[in-house]
Formats: structure tokens, C-alpha cells, sequence
């Protein structure tokens, strides 16, 4: 009889089953619990946005009961509906981490998924944490395989690539055998979607909130005996080839660099800003020479900002008409980061950017590409500032995506965006306790317990 | 300032906005009202499958309350968990009709939710009738944009299309207007899903209660003011270019033929009887052969069947193993037609297959081909019969896909397959009432009491 060789998701199956939390390094434990906390905190920032209210009204949020947290409100609902609308929160204020492997937003399509099936199931912070891990790796060796052609024909892989990160993750939490893991992938392929020319609306958001909601389904239908083909991701007729075409992908890529994990890539990153990420570079220039020189903004004559090239036509905006707008407007975020020494939502909203001291740096500010051939300047920036004393200052960056697991974000840093974060729905006393339980992340702690202090209670007839 | 030309999904929801009830054809309103009966018979039959139980289970459908009846069952739940368990049961058993400008089965992703939500919203039948003819149109629409290449791509248009049916028709029940009806059918665009690689898994029927969950879902983000792009559809990284490629598209073949509803379109039809599409023109053959000429199974000595030969690779079966690979014996069914003169449900459970006259018939049939220049003849079928006197008996059939508007299936037809698909979960008196109260769907009589017959009470203690 003829061996056939295990199929697409059986192999991903198998290479999930080797990974534990007592097995992964310093360096993916570290990075995950932070992801895992960002991702709580950029959840916070989104609860109250439009689209994350109309998905709670939608699912019937307000009335509901159940084991799963909307995070933000004293709400508790079924676990299947706290994914979706955490899932949506988590993207609402396009905050949140990026792995190139997967070309989109690794973290905020499994966090919703381990935290609510984790307070279901009564699992410990380290579970919770290997979860997360687990489902990183599944949406990101599926990436290998399909980027960049998936990004770039239409798909937004933080949903279509995402369900299979959520599927994976709840896999792991109901502690599903390789089989049934592989048979949760099947049944993820066939709920993934999400397409691009829905980004600029509130569709964006909803797309994580989709997958993290089809991915815990297809981990729960899976667990139940649900059956589907394992080989539904390389069939003739299945995922790859009708997603992006059997000759544009590279299954062979899948289990590359199989001794590191996902997490532990250097090209994933936090963000630590709230706009474009091709911008980070040129604020964390500008914060340091402002601290370093105590530059006082009302002396600079002068701001001249170099970029790589590929960086500058979505952030060369030197006029921003809305927020929005000034989430892509270079000129804006570095005037800010000069000013403020910081960059933060509160800068996303209202008239914020119509300040005249903003607008008077706008004025003077420029911007270039790096020459051609000059390397390894994909991610830096070089600032320069001229003052009315005649003195002229630089400084340089030189940073990947945001802030990886090489380069991590520091206490203070990451307080600081968690609590930037919280302000619109948590007390800061509030805010304080919850950062400080999440930081227990990684112990045997339950998570219901370490989520404790996000029970909001509201005072009578207070709303939210 | 120039004008930009209205968007696709704009297009379609004008579109949408010139079809009502009162204006409908009687063909239209006759066959509209037979498939939504026809659908209500099929789910009560996939009610008990396993696929629906675990859907169901899943779910949480056991202990929940709301306003939506799970087609089967005494339980009551939220409508959007009803769509999910119901459109999923009423694709379990495969016996749903077909649009071939969908390529696929109209009426099971849109039945649903027209039920569940003009349950909720105290909707009488004719505006659940209306809706489940917008909900048709729009899927055929899109349907003819990208059929056949979806088809052949790897896609389950009865779920990547059936979305957008489900979107449309929930949209008319809660009376959106142009506007949010093409925001409607954007996000629908967002949530497509469903891979043929699935097929003969329970994933396939599970396809269908996602899509009329998704459209469903759609919808009512739609009526609270969720945005999205009313370009989705058309955009350069949009549902066409994704899914299919703008190279492979017709949008210019959307609104062809729109002097007639696509429910009126002649190559539409309920399906008679719980087997492979292509097989029904021999089994007709056969039944009115057999009937016409009282002919005793015990006497045939030979049974010769002639068919167009684009339908015998997935049917040409002359040994089949198992229940499933009878529902695509060619030889089996006809056999089955001679002798019961009728195919039911019960001929493709457990053990039918086997019984010693049904061998002896298929071993004395033989299959070929209409010769190839014959014209008119795709969906027809020869039956020649010899008999152990000497007689040479024949007879033909030349039906379009199964039973259509211009062909319907008689009242005793209807009678028998609704009959037939009820009795694993109805009683007799239950089934009879329930069919007598649908026959008055086309009626202000509201949807909620047409329904009453199927509210089933059990007894304590008995489980379902």
C-alpha cells in the first residue's frame, strides 16, 4: 500500500504538538506576555469606538449572560460573542503588533479568543500564554506560505490567515489531539475572509472580530467530532489554490527556521506609537534628540526629515485635514514627537492637529528619501533641527517593525501606552491594578484571576 | 465636478428596491412560495443530522432562549444562532434546489433568515416571501457576474454567493433603504467563505449557516450604522478581484434580463427526489414507464439507460458501497424508481443499497451515451425495459434542473417529499398541519402563526 505523505494541516498539527510553554525561550515568553498585555490595552482604547458599540448592540451584548468579559464594560457574555466584539475592539484603533511572516497583525485575532476561552475553561495565565504562542505560530507558518502575493491580491491576512491562529490557539486550550487540530484548520479554511477595499471603514476591525469568532468555532466544532478534510488547505479545490493559486505559494516555506518560533522573529514588533508604523522611526529620532538637547519648540526654524523611499508616499502628508489624516502625516507625528517628547491617541483626536504650535513646525518642516543606493536604511530615519541660535541638531533611528523581542519596548514604555490606552473606560487606579495583574501572566495563576481587575462596576445609572 | 457611476452593490440594491411582492409575476410568487416550503421540509430532514446537532450543541442552543424556533426541536434561541443551526440543517441531507446563474443552491442560505428574523420582527408571510425573492435575486445577480469561473476556481458560490442573498433579504425584512442595503451587501463581501475542498464533510453543510449567519449578521450592522465600502464588490482589492480576478468577471452581465425575477428563470428547480441532480430525468423516465405500464420488477430481464454524457462520470456507478455512493448510482436509483416507483429519503439509509431485487436489477443494466451531435438533450434521459414475455418497453424524460416555475412539482408531490423529509422529527398530524399552514405563506398572515404547527412539545423527559 502506498504511504501518503500527512497533509498540509496535519504536518502544521504535528509541528504545534511539539511547542510548550516550559520549552519556548526567554525571549518568546517575554515577547508574547507583552503582546498579550499590549493587546489587552489597545482592546481597552477600542471598546468605545463605533464599530465595537454596533457589534455589542448587534450580538446583544448589553442583556447578555455569560463566562466571557467584554473587556471595557462591566458586561459578561457568551465566550463565542466576547470574541467578536473584543476581536473588533482590539483593531478598532489600528494599534496593534505586526509580524511580517504574516504580513498583517498576529496578536489581536488570538488574544480575544485565549482570554475568553481561558476564563471559560479555568485555565492558568501560563496556559493562556502557550495558547497564544501556539496560534501565533499556526497564522504565521501559514503566511510563509502565501505572502506577499495573499496581501497583495486583495486579502487582509490578519483575517484571512487569523482564523487559523484563533483555530489553532483554541485547539491547544481544549487540549484537542493532532488530529483534531488539523480538522480545526480544515474546517477555518473554510471560514476565512476579509478583503481590503473595506479598510478605511468599520468593516476593518470587524474582519479580526470574524476571525476570531470563526476561529474559536471551528476549534469548538473540531472538539465536538465536526469533521472536514485535512487536506482542505493543498486540495485542488481548497484554500491555497482559491485564495491565491496553487503556482503563488510556497508550502515549502511552511517549516522554515522551525527551531525558532514566530514570536521570536525580529521582524515582529509592538507599536509604540498610535499611527503608521513607517513613521515610528522618525518620532523615537525626534524624542531623543529632544530629551538629549532640551530643544524648546518655539527656537526651531527648521525640521528636515530623511526616509527610505518606500516609506514616504502613504506618510509625506504635510497639510493632515482630519485625524485620520494625521495618523499618516509624518510631518505631523514628528512635530508632535518635538513637542510632546511623546506620541499618543489623544494626538488622533478632536482638533488636536490644528494646534497652531503644530502648525507652525509643519511650516518649516521637509522631508527626503535617503539616496538610492545607501543600505540598510529600510527602517531608520535621520532628523535634523535648526534653532533660532544657529545651532544645528541630528539624530538617527535605526528600527524594525516597531519593537520586537530583540529590542523590547521597556516597563515605562509599555505602561505608559497600556495606560494611554485604558483612559476612555478604566479609573487610573483601575488602570494601575490591571497592568500590574497582567504583568502575573505567566504563572499558574488563573486568568480569571488575573483578570480581576478589569471588572468594571458601574455606579447606578451610570452607562457606559 | 465629475460624476463617479454608482457602485456595484449600489447598483444591485436599486435594483433590489424595484422588486415588490404585488408587482411579482404568478409564476414568480407560485414557485417562490413552493421553494420555501420545499426548504422548510429539507431543514426539518437535516434536523437530526450530526452535523446540526453539534452546530447546535456548539452553540448553546440546548439552554437558550429568544425568538427564533431551531426547525426540529422545541428550543427557541437568538435568530442569528437559529440561522447558523437552521441553514445548516437545511443543507445536511443535499436535497436543495439549484439557480444556475448561482451555481449552487438558491434558497437554503436566504429561507433561514427570512423565517427567523420575520419571526422576530412579526413580519407575516408575504413580506418573508418577498424577502426570500430579494434575497434570490441578489445572489443569482452576482451569480451571473462570476459564474461559471467561481465555480470551477474552488468556491461554494451556495455559500461565497449565498451571503450576499442572505445580506439582501434580511436588509428588505428590516426595511433598509438603497443606501445601507449596498453598505449591507459590502460587508457580506467581507465575510464570503467556503471551499469546495470540504465537500463530504459536514463543513458543507455547515457553509450555508454561515452564510445566512454572515448576511444576516450584515444586515443588521447595516441598519445600526455600520460603514463599509459601497465599492467592495468592484474595488481593485475587492470581493471580484479576490475571489475571482476582474479578469475573469462580467459585471456587465449583472442586470441582464431584468424584466424577469431569477426566481422565474427556467433553469431553476426544486429537486424531487434525494439524489445526484443528473440522475432525475431516468429516475422520471422510469417511474411514469413503470406506472404506465404496471411492469413487475420480477419480470425484467434487461433495463438500458441513455443519457447525454457530461452526466455520467458522477453517476455511472453500477456497485455502489454505501448510502452516499447511491444518492450518485445512476443504476441504483432507476432500479429503485422501477420498483417503489418513487426515491425517498429512507433509499439512501443504512442498509437499502444492498437488498437482494435491487442487485438483481443492477445487474442487468447497462449506460451509454446519446450520440454526440444530438441536439436537446442535455437534461434528458432514454429508458428501455425487457421484459421475460418478450416485451421491449420505453420511455423518456426531458427536464431542466429538476422541477422549475414553468414545471412545478404537483401538490401530491410536494405532499410526499415534505412528508418524507418531516417524519424523523414531526408526527404525522404535526406534518400534516405544518404543511396545510405554509400553503398559506402568501398572506398577511403573520409569519409567527403560519410557523405555530411546527412549535413541538415534548414530553417530560424525552429528549430529541
Amino acid at each position: 500500500m502506498l504511504m501518503t505523505p500527512p497533509s498540509l494541516a496535519t504536518t502544521l498539527a504535528e509541528h504545534l504538538a511539539t511547542i510548550n510553554l516550559s520549552r519556548a525561550s526567554n525571549d518568546a515568553r517575554r515577547f508574547a506576555a507583552m503582546a498579550v498585555v499590549d493587546t489587552i490595552g489597545i482592546t481597552l482604547a477600542g471598546a468605545a469606538e463605533k464599530a465595537t458599540l454596533i457589534a455589542r448592540r448587534v450580538l446583544g451584548g448589553e442583556g447578555a449572560n455569560g463566562d466571557a468579559m467584554i473587556l471595557g464594560t462591566s458586561l459578561r457574555t457568551r465566550v463565542l460573542d466576547a470574541v467578536l466584539i473584543n476581536g473588533t475592539a482590539a483593531h478598532a484603533v489600528d494599534y496593534d503588533d505586526m509580524a511580517r511572516s504574516m504580513g498583517g497583525h498576529p496578536s489581536v485575532p488570538v488574544v480575544p479568543v485565549v482570554v475568553a476561552l481561558g476564563e471559560q475553561l479555568g485555565s492558568t495565565g501560563a496556559q493562556v500564554l502557550e495558547a497564544f504562542i501556539i496560534g501565533y505560530e499556526a497564522e504565521c507558518r501559514i503566511g510563509r506560505v502565501v505572502h506577499p502575493h495573499h496581501y497583495e491580491k486583495g486579502w487582509h491576512p490578519t483575517s484571512t490567515l487569523g482564523v487559523f491562529g484563533a483555530a489553532a490557539a483554541a485547539a491547544r486550550l481544549l487540549k484537542l489531539d493532532v488530529e483534531k487540530t488539523a480538522i480545526a484548520i480544515a474546517i477555518a479554511a473554510s471560514s476565512a475572509s476579509g478583503i481590503k477595499a473595506n479598510f478605511g471603514t468599520m468593516v476593518k476591525p470587524l474582519h479580526v472580530g470574524q476571525a476570531a469568532h470563526d476561529g474559536l468555532m471551528a476549534a469548538l466544532l473540531a472538539s465536538e467530532g465536526f469533521t472536514a478534510n485535512p487536506g482542505a488547505l493543498e486540495h485542488k479545490q481548497g484554500f491555497l489554490q482559491a485564495y491565491d493559486g496553487l503556482d503563488q505559494v510556497h508550502p515549502e516555506r511552511m517549516l522554515a527556521e522551525r527551531d525558532t518560533l514566530e514570536v521570536e522573529q525580529p521582524e515582529t514588533g509592538l507599536k509604540q506609537f498610535p499611527c503608521c508604523g513607517s513613521t515610528h522611526p522618525a518620532i523615537l529620532a525626534m524624542i531623543a534628540l529632544a530629551e538629549a538637547e532640551a530643544i524648546d519648540p518655539a527656537q526651531v526654524t527648521a525640521l528636515h526629515i530623511r526616509m527610505h523611499r518606500m516609506r514616504l508616499p502613504h506618510t509625506d502628508n504635510p497639510d493632515p485635514q482630519s485625524p485620520l489624516g494625521a495618523k499618516f502625516s509624518l510631518q505631523y507625528v514628528t512635530a508632535r514627537a518635538l513637542i510632546d517628547r511623546h506620541v499618543g491617541l489623544a494626538d488622533f483626536e478632536g482638533d488636536a492637529y490644528r494646534q497652531p504650535a503644530i502648525r507652525r513646525l509643519l511650516a518649516v518642516t521637509s522631508i527626503d528619501a535617503f539616496p538610492d543606493k545607501e543600505d540598510g536604511n529600510e527602517f531608520a530615519a535621520h532628523v535634523k533641527v535648526d534653532l533660532d541660535d544657529g545651532r544645528v541638531l541630528t539624530g538617527e533611528a535605526a528600527s524594525a517593525m516597531g519593537r520586537g523581542p530583540r529590542d523590547p519596548m521597556s516597563d515605562v514604555e509599555m505602561w505608559r501606552k497600556f495606560s494611554d490606552c485604558a483612559v476612555s473606560v478604566l479609573s487610573p487606579e483601575q488602570t494601575r491594578a490591571a497592568f500590574d495583574s497582567l504583568q502575573r501572566l505567566d504563572s499558574e495563576i488563573p486568568i480569571r484571576d488575573i483578570l480581576a481587575p478589569f471588572a468594571i462596576t458601574l455606579a447606578a445609572g451610570q452607562t457606559r
